[in-house]
């Protein structure tokens, strides 16, 4: 068994963090003509984070008996798409936040047209990386892999979420609302990241890829809500912190429908859901099922 | 010969604006939740424009042989990325104009934040496009048309192009600098669509390539001298209307560092050296051909 499935989950994160920051740098060290741009996207994208949906990546293509250098350029790719969310999301017209990772955010660090273009030349280079030649994955699958990132990135996917979820300010959304929101504002690009690492198995059958879409559906959804759950805690603990627009404090979330308990009653049975999708994989699918824990035990 | 080659280029124009803005209404008419997102995508994406670009997807396809319904997601995901770059570009932060085509830009129609959700989403899609099941081109051709679409639109294409422009503030070009300013701001995405296009043939041969390649990039410089022509000349006649930006002002352009007649023997050079690039291919390139003549004729 390949030694990664063995590791514990803080090595394991390490090392999947160490992947995608060595693939990400390389790609951003290329020909590119406009210093500021380049400069601004390293910024955006090699300043630290989590890289939870890259780890996903890489814990799915385990999972499915994949080595973890093919799912390299899938799991930057994703990153990719992430990252240059964050760039716009930060910008003033949206969430108008000046800090990202504790460091100034890109419109900040730079100016406002260049986060913009920073943003859009992320997004292009997420798709570069997922069509780039692989001697593994067959053409037909890097192509659906492509459909598959460009709708969980889209209209139908993560930026459809974040219009719903500007649509919802000043209004009382039901839970089922709220859920479809996050369904698609965090969920789509969570389960795109556990499906496209499976998709590193060239043979991977329909069995496993249903119980990987179920796995990838719960723990998308347990995420947005223990995010919530740790904005409620924060938002307590550190009194006097600047609380955001006023857009962000009238949406809605899981703590203000549900209560602090029930969240976090609903973020441990997703958990425990996420992990029985995987009951017929082998011990191989071990990190993917110790994310699903940490994903609703995870301080930040 | 399939009937579109020998059609008058009005009627050929015609032909693919109709052919192109179908296919996109058909991809906007989907399944979107946010209704302001849908809504301002359709408003971006069916508003009228010349559809230079997709006339040029089609245009190629025919001179290689290939059926023009071949083209059509090709046109629409190569006119996608143009109308998302477009919305992007009109930003406050960016050129800050509030009139595209005669109408109120999209980020005055609804917001800023919407304008850049739309041409964030408008970039998936045109991937989610490109990226669809055919019956005629192979998965590793599709996949080869999104690692090029991908390259022309970002960093090192088009928005490099951009952020070059940027940096070109205030500061005196070379002719050589404004010309690989324009090469990836303007060139690169015109120069993609002539080689998708081409593309919809699976066989097309070496020498194909290279001519259909050359043709792109004197194309794509023809077109942005004939953009600093008209700028100037309707600047000269539309006295008092807005010059644009301090920005915009400080720019250099081919009429300000060659002069106007320099400038217009200039795009008539490159127009001839386009139709020459094609003296291989038979009468099914005519309306390259026409095209070429029409890019430094067009009046707008």
């Amino acid at each position: 068994m390949n030694t990664a499935a063995t590791q514990t989950l803080d090595e394991f994160l390490q090392h999947c963090q160490q992947r995608v920051n060595h693939r990400l740098g390389e790609q951003l060290n290329t020909d590119i003509s406009s210093r500021t741009l380049k400069e601004a996207m390293e910024y955006a994208c090699l300043g630290g984070g989590k890289r939870i949906r890259p780890v996903l990546v890489y814990a799915s293509a385990l999972a499915v008996g994949a080595e973890l250098s093919s799912a390299d350029n899938t799991a930057a790719a994703v990153e990719l798409i992430h990252s240059y969310s964050l760039v716009h999301d930060d910008l003033p017209a949206m969430d108008d936040d000046d800090l990202r990772r504790g460091k100034p955010s890109v419109h900040k660090a730079f100016d406002e047209a260049t986060a913009i273009l920073v943003g859009d030349a992320l997004q292009s280079l997420a798709f570069q990386l997922l069509s780039a030649d692989s001697s593994v994955i067959s053409a037909q699958k890097r192509l659906d892999m492509v459909q598959i990132l460009s709708r969980a990135a889209g209209a139908t996917g993560m930026v459809g979420g974040q219009s719903l979820d500007f649509e919802a300010v000043g209004t009382n959304l039901t839970l089922s609302q709220l859920e479809q929101m996050h369904k698609l504002k965090t969920g789509a690009l969570i389960s795109c990241a556990v499906l496209l690492g499976g998709m590193s198995n060239d043979q991977l059958g329909d069995a496993q890829v249903t119980a990987l879409s179920d796995y990838a559906s719960y723990i998308g959804l347990a995420f947005q809500v223990q995010d919530d759950i740790l904005d409620e805690i924060s938002d307590t603990i550190t009194l006097g912190k600047p609380q955001g627009s006023d857009r962000k404090q009238n949406k809605p979330t899981y703590v203000t429908l549900l209560g602090l308990d029930a969240a976090k009653e609903l973020a441990s049975e997703l958990s425990n859901k996420a992990i029985h999708a995987l009951d017929d994989f082998p011990e191989r699918a071990d990190q993917l099922r110790k994310l699903a824990a940490y994903v609703v035990s995870r301080p930040h």
